[in-house]
């Protein structure tokens, strides 16, 4: 670690590290020798078991040290000619300096974000991936590996779509089909699924070659329109604003929908909006309507078989952003809860979230096999014609094989490993939600539909005359209730045990009543009601310790 | 490995494997126990040296089994319900079925594309990131890590831009500023160089919110243009193009310009272009230049200095792709090469390549540490004002942390050691280039200017008549040629020890005069002489044995 103040003469070290040919050729060959090869084992054990043992002890966002007086000893932007480390000190350097003022997403008590812990095997499958170094963009760099990608794609495409076994006998290796697509993250996913919708909208005619193309100010004149729009919830995920921008449809035409009382889109509310933008006096296409099965802040799905109707009556790309949801299909038990999934367009699913893989690993799946060629580039280096090189209908070019992790740990967890996973964060966010009711002093904001609930401290007295009217939307309490959840989340993060996260609803659909809430998210098998019940006394303790009087 | 023909229902195995939740919970909790620890550090061997045994043996491209015959093993896509394998048959059917099918990328023969061998310590690296497993997109989930990214973005941003120390102690842990961006691969870091350009010029004004906000169409309205365009020799890597698909530029508006008779990008014509869409009655605005510092197929670098003179003179973004070259600028023998890329207003560079990371790894920098305000995005419970939340500015969302990949590996390199590869690379290469010339049947094509050169086999009688002029450009001996050379190298790669691309170049700027070359990237230091001359001797052989008579 550079946590030297800025300097650029290095200090005399013990022995002096030369870059020389030598040196730097042995870092190519595999070590042959038993002393070489027991060191390289031991850095693994290292890793392994050092790094774990300093991320048990705490969750890790704390005020020990400052973000400021952190970034103070990350000032040196010099590259030294030398080696200043050896894969040794490096090791050690990030267990003793760098662990320990990371954040330990691990922690069965880290239940504010959609990173949690991971099984250990994890960490060999991404081993696995970098000793392999395959470069899925194409056959010549990866082979049997584009041949395993396409594999689980179909696995996780019959997940969603449930097409008929004829279906993916023909497709699953198919060259000229894809079901999907590996990506970073959800929000590429999402950009790679509105881009495809845009392009199949905006299609080729007499004289005009499609948008992808001649661009979209060609494409507004040749299908004679002024705007095209995305219609999704306010609770939509901003990357979809962001997709909106990037692909030049503009991220004001991205329109977010009321939702009703239990934070799902309305319906008739999303009727009238496409009614009113379809008259022709609008000049107005709708590009996709987004179904949510899992909205960031509360977790609520959409109903996917309503907006599934209704897209299906306007004719309208139907887009599922299930980037945290997906993985709730494999349970029996409540992958009723995304009914009507199976009839998206397309589909995100996030590998990161709840396939519990490390990160990052988005997807994006296609209902129909040909709707990709949509996105289709090649090159005369790369990607040629018939060959089933991944990257020919792809955002990114060069990936990792995260899809062999995603295979090998189906294989592992089998479609049941996942489900006591998946039920288990629902019913332990349930018992939660009970908790925090039986709680006089905090309030359920939003109950958990799959694993995520937001509550806030609110004193029972003030809940009373809430109830009977005493203080409705916009009365001064409101505010203050806000300032003290926000203080609240920050002091107990910084205390550096627990860490819920906080966000800001606005409740009943009033504008004036945003109300910030503090956010859960089950989803580590190590968290337990009875510590959710110690983040709660920590809370109730923070607050009477440093924040009431009220 | 589901390498067995479609079926639904398991074979027996020995042991039954069942998914329930202490199972389960144990893959999440740490082996605390003797016997446990030893084996997961014995899998961990498996996977640095049984893996490594049997990529050390072949390409792996092989003919051996036809894609076909391949594919057809991997068509199940059912789900088992209980696991199949545990982690240790996973490992042994990877290093037993999947590596030997798999292409061996660190093989010294393997020298057709800009994947290779890595020095060993990066699969150490790569585990930490697994195991410490940070969400980069915001400090809650990374804290010191983001700090790092920030340093280490700082240190390349003064490789490339080479800016004041000044400027550095004030950008470097800004939280106002941003000097560049990790993303998935050089694809993703040309859109975001371009997104960012295109928010640039198509900025607000009156009535209008600019381009992220209103779209493609209402910005050619504000701005009273038709139609903007991106300018690059026609050497450019084909994600511009994509870049320009999604952008909504449309492709058709990344224009390629020709290039000169060393493959540099013909000034003469480029200013020419400018000046003919610089009329007021072209309606054109030029978004911006791009610069290639290594092209994908010859590795020539474009007149960069000369490149940014123009764009200064006419006031147009100056974007350089240097996925592959950029790390040139480490080797003080041959930055000289890459002149003027301090003069640019983005940086395209690779991790993945030239800085030998593993899979995958782009960047993207920017001159003005406030360009990137232009794609800045927002929301509630993520990237909040005055955070130094990573994924405010960024193409992705949630990312895994490479850069502290990039960051340690300069530790343990120094610049120097990266300078010994750019060096040996470049070096080898010429040397490969005197070899080719001094083979009668072989014709160099584009002799190096980093590590990349082509050629092709052409007996040395035809290469007689050709000076002589007797075959020309569009003569059947051409066409009789370009097939030699596309089987050669096919039979080549199918023979599974050596390994070149090919790809098609339109020689001396002739249509109809397209040729099929041999390409060769020198980038792994165990590819010596003696190994270029074993290829070549190989191509020759196999030429003689099954492609002749002419």
């Amino acid at each position: 670690m550079a946590e030297r103040p800025e300097r650029s003469i290095p200090e005399p070290r013990k022995k002096e590290l030369v870059a020389d040919w030598q040196t730097l050729m042995r870092t190519f060959i595999r070590p042959e020798n038993d002393a070489s090869h027991q060191r390289l084992i031991k850095y693994m054990d290292q890793i392994l078991y050092g790094l774990h043992d300093f991320l048990n002890k705490h969750v890790g966002i704390t005020r020990e040290i400052s973000l400021k007086e952190l970034s103070r000893r990350f000032m040196d932007v010099c590259i030294n000619e030398h080696p200043e480390k050896t894969l040794a000190d490096v090791i050690s350097d990030i267990i003793e300096d760098t662990a320990p003022r990371a954040v330990n997403v691990a922690s069965p008590y880290f239940v504010g974000h959609m990173t949690s812990a991971l099984p250990f095997f994890m960490v060999h499958l991404k081993t696995i991936v970098a000793a392999l170094n395959q470069n899925v963009v194409k056959l010549e760099t990866s082979k049997v590996v584009s041949v395993i990608e396409k594999q689980v794609l179909a696995k996780i495409h019959r997940v969603l779509f449930q097409r008929s076994d004829a279906f993916y006998r023909e497709h699953v290796q198919s060259t000229t089909s894809t079901l999907g697509s590996f990506v970073e993250d959800g929000t590429l996913a999402n950009i790679t699924a509105l881009w495809v919708a845009r392009n199949t909208m905006l299609s080729p005619r007499d004289g005009f070659s499609g948008v992808e193309q001649d661009g979209m100010a060609a494409a507004f004149r040749a299908h004679d329109i002024d705007r095209c729009v995305v219609l999704v919830s306010r609770l939509g995920h901003y990357s979809l604003r962001k997709a909106g921008g990037i692909l030049g449809i503009g991220n004001r035409n991205i329109i977010p929908v009321d939702v009703d009382q239990t934070n799902r889109i309305d319906l008739a509310k999303l009727k009238d909006i496409i009614r009113k933008l379809s008259r022709p006096e609008a000049r107005t296409r709708i590009l996709a309507v987004v179904g949510i099965a899992g909205t960031t802040e509360t977790g609520t799905i959409d109903p996917l078989t309503d907006i599934a109707d209704i897209c299906s009556e306007f004719g309208i790309h139907f887009h599922v952003d299930a980037a945290w949801g997906g993985p709730t299909l494999l349970s029996e038990k409540y992958r009723h809860l995304l009914s009507g999934i199976e009839r998206a367009d397309s589909v995100t699913v996030d590998g990161h979230k709840q396939f519990y893989m490390p990160m990052s690993c988005g997807m994006v799946y296609f209902r129909n096999p040909f709707i990709m060629d949509a996105i289709e580039y090649r090159a005369n280096y790369i990607n040629r014609p018939g060959s089933v090189d991944l990257g020919i209908k792809s955002l990114p070019g060069s990936r990792e094989a995260t899809s062999l992790i995603l295979d090998s740990t189906l294989k592992i967890m089998g479609s049941r490993g996942y489900a006591l996973l998946i039920d288990h964060g629902i019913e332990t966010a349930r018992a939660f939600a009970d908790e925090i009711r039986r709680r006089p002093d905090f309030q359920l904001i939003t109950p958990p539909t799959l694993n995520i609930l937001t509550y806030r401290y609110c004193p029972e007295k003030i809940q009373i005359k809430m109830e009977r009217g005493e203080i409705g939307p916009g009365h001064p309490t409101q505010k203050r209730l806000n300032e003290i959840n926000q203080s609240l989340q920050r002091l107990q993060r910084e205390a550096g045990k627990s860490f819920v996260s906080r966000t800001t609803l606005r409740h009943g659909d009033l504008p004036g009543n945003d109300i910030v809430v503090l956010r859960s998210v089950i989803m580590n098998p190590m968290t337990t009601m009875q510590i959710l019940s110690e983040i709660l006394d920590e809370q109730q303790a923070i607050v009477e310790r440093h924040l009431l009087p009220f």
